[in-house]
């Protein structure tokens, strides 16, 4: 039993790592199933949105040149030859101080070119007066204004959110390229661990890092496939490690350390061209992280400790999964400030992840971020008591009480 | 065709909501598939956990007051009479100046109060030199230390992360009671409108609404059905409300503005017992939302314009859900702080929703907020564009550019 032989920076590994990461292909999808997925392509539209010009308002569509001049004193007046329906078109042609009455949506009738508001006119049986003058395409929604036909509406990268489904599906595209979701294995080793709904005796753990894991996956956009409990010795690590390989990444939990129980780093060696990446990393909680690159494969080992475990795939797995879907927002939690109720004392030379509660107080508009007490990283509860985590990066002791910090969110809320 | 009557507050009509919304029953479901759920009870732990005193470090275990006068030049010597493995323990007891090696994770033995970490001991043949006095509990997870019998662990209403997930299973939680979905009914109407995949004719436009509400009301928790595009007519319409009251709730899109195919509120009115919360609403956009209680059940009556309705759906549709579903959190989009780059203008007494695109400047270490050109609610593609939305209250005339002001983000990123 020896401890590690160097620690890595965060910033340097994760270079390494993204070196060596290759893009996945894309498939096509139904545009209504794509909430949440990542755009593979630009989408440029086939379309002119809105396809006609329209009506912005209810009222009477007009030729705008025929208010010109109309005032209180001398309000104009046009004679109303026509009304449409939100679907119809008219088959009457405006004529010089002639109005035809539309509804919101409605085409303008080919000739009129300003729709003049309900409001702002008084209607005399089939005459209306019109009190000012407008300019043309006043209340006119024009052809193309929201979406020109060839136009790159939305970006290769993107995540679909509901504004994209709807601008999609607006512009008729029913099927969408999406980058497929990574295919992550996910494995446990620890001869400690027990499924969880058997009754632990002493020295044994209930196994919950393959579920924390997986959840993770898919918040960061992967298709996590759980393995299960495997024996920690070179034959069973051998041979999940052959049956994985063809997955897009392999996740270990446990064993991750420099114990008599760290096999898989050795294994790794023994076994498989790799490349070894970082085994210990500068980082408090999840320094017992190490990284290969086993044919083209990521594979992370990551520590024991559920909070570690935690820690150390937001920084390392997630991110590599968003690298993998070329997502333009490679962390999707978001990043607020706040005012620390207490300092944060850290080492210089390593990265701290200091989980926090967030208050918001009202009086000084800003959140008040309260780093939550832990004893180490095996305290599940303290993440679960926590909103968020504040990084305190490696080339500072820690942070003062009532420093501005950064707090990145954990989701969903 | 006339305009509203009225014009509510945002804040006034969300009070009256609110005071009409029913909770939800809940149900048990696998703790493994609750991700994204809200906790419908408390959680007690019925465990301590970790449920047995265990090392924190690979080491030797030890009686702390053996170790009391140990220095540098006087090392205290312990003799190793054991060795435990991660999951065993050792039947021998420790007595004075012994000592047993044992892994990270593993029972402290006994007899035993303490570690010593291996990086700090000196092992010569089957003793071990100690240098310093190390205190009782040093590098010893005690039992219940993360979590006591007992105790409440996450409460009602917060919403299932990775982390709950990790803590209920810990517990050996496997079933977790939850808040139902709500199930929302969701109706379109609007001559003018085509299912997606339809060509459009001039007048027609491909109705997009009701997706859109449908993964929003996945994004906030609830379970939408779609009914599709419902005739406007009063016999349509009847029936239509007829078959969905039975929802948690209804959701229009369309035909909500006072125009000659506002015949909802109609409808609702000579049928049905309810009770109007709203119809015109003072805010931009979105003003024509109407929302109704009849027979217990909100009924929703959002703008026809995609991007109005988004809007309206956040304001009133969303915080529902959430409020239904008792969670703690009504409006799970983050709020960040960011800069203006060009000044919103608004009126008085009236809420704007205006959409920004955000920049983070790391010189200032700040997010710039610049709002999208836009001329219409039609206008999808602004909210395509926009990663968050500022909201000027209804006692400003706008912001000044340079202000710092709150964006809300859309989600997911």
């Amino acid at each position: 039993m020896k401890g590690f032989k160097s620690f890595k920076l965060i910033d340097q590994v994760k270079e390494d790592l993204f070196k060596n990461i290759k893009s996945l292909s894309s498939e096509k999808i139904d545009t209504k199933e794509s909430f949440g997925r990542i755009l593979a392509n630009d989408i440029i539209s086939p379309v002119n949105i809105p396809h006609f010009s329209r009506s912005a308002m209810d009222g009477y569509a007009i030729k705008a040149e025929d208010t010109f001049g109309a005032s209180q004193r001398n309000p104009k007046i046009f004679e109303i030859i026509d009304k449409v329906e939100i679907n119809t078109t008219s088959n009457k042609e405006i004529e010089k101080n002639q109005a035809i009455e539309i509804p919101t949506g409605a085409p303008i009738p080919q000739e009129a070119d300003a729709v003049i508001k309900l409001e702002d006119i008084k209607r005399i049986d089939n005459k209306i007066e019109v009190y000012f003058p407008v300019s043309p395409h006043k209340n006119v929604s024009l052809e193309g204004e929201d979406v020109k036909k060839g136009e790159t509406i939305i970006k290769a990268g993107q995540i679909i959110r509901s504004q994209e489904i709807t601008l999609l599906l607006a512009c008729n595209i029913l099927e969408t390229k999406v980058v497929r979701k990574p295919k992550i294995a996910i494995i446990t080793t620890g001869s400690e661990l027990i499924e969880p709904g058997k009754t632990p005796k002493i020295g044994q753990i209930v196994e919950t890092n393959s579920y924390t894991i997986a959840s993770l996956c898919e918040v960061y956009g992967g298709k996590p496939l759980r393995f299960g409990i495997v024996e920690d010795n070179e034959f069973s690590l051998k041979k999940i490690l052959d049956d994985t390989l063809k997955f897009d990444m392999i996740v270990f939990t446990g064993g991750s350390s420099v114990g008599e129980r760290d096999l898989i780093p050795f294994v790794i060696n023994e076994n498989f061209d790799n490349q070894m990446l970082a085994h210990g990393i500068s980082m408090r909680p999840g320094s017992p992280t190490a990284i290969f690159i086993v044919k083209d494969t990521p594979v992370f080992c990551l520590p024991g400790f559920p909070v570690a475990t935690m820690i150390s795939f937001e920084v390392f797995v997630g991110p590599t999964i968003r690298k993998m879907l070329n997502a333009n927002i490679l962390d999707p939690r978001p990043v607020i400030k706040a005012i620390l109720t207490r300092q944060i004392p850290s080492q210089y030379g390593r990265r701290d992840f200091a989980r926090v509660k967030l208050n918001y107080d009202p009086k000084i508009g800003k959140y008040l971020a309260e780093p939550v007490r832990i004893s180490g990283s095996g305290i599940i509860s303290s993440v679960v008591k926590a909103e968020g985590i504040i990084e305190v990066k490696e080339d500072l002791e820690g942070y003062e009480k009532n420093s501005e910090v950064d707090v990145k969110l954990y989701l969903p809320r």
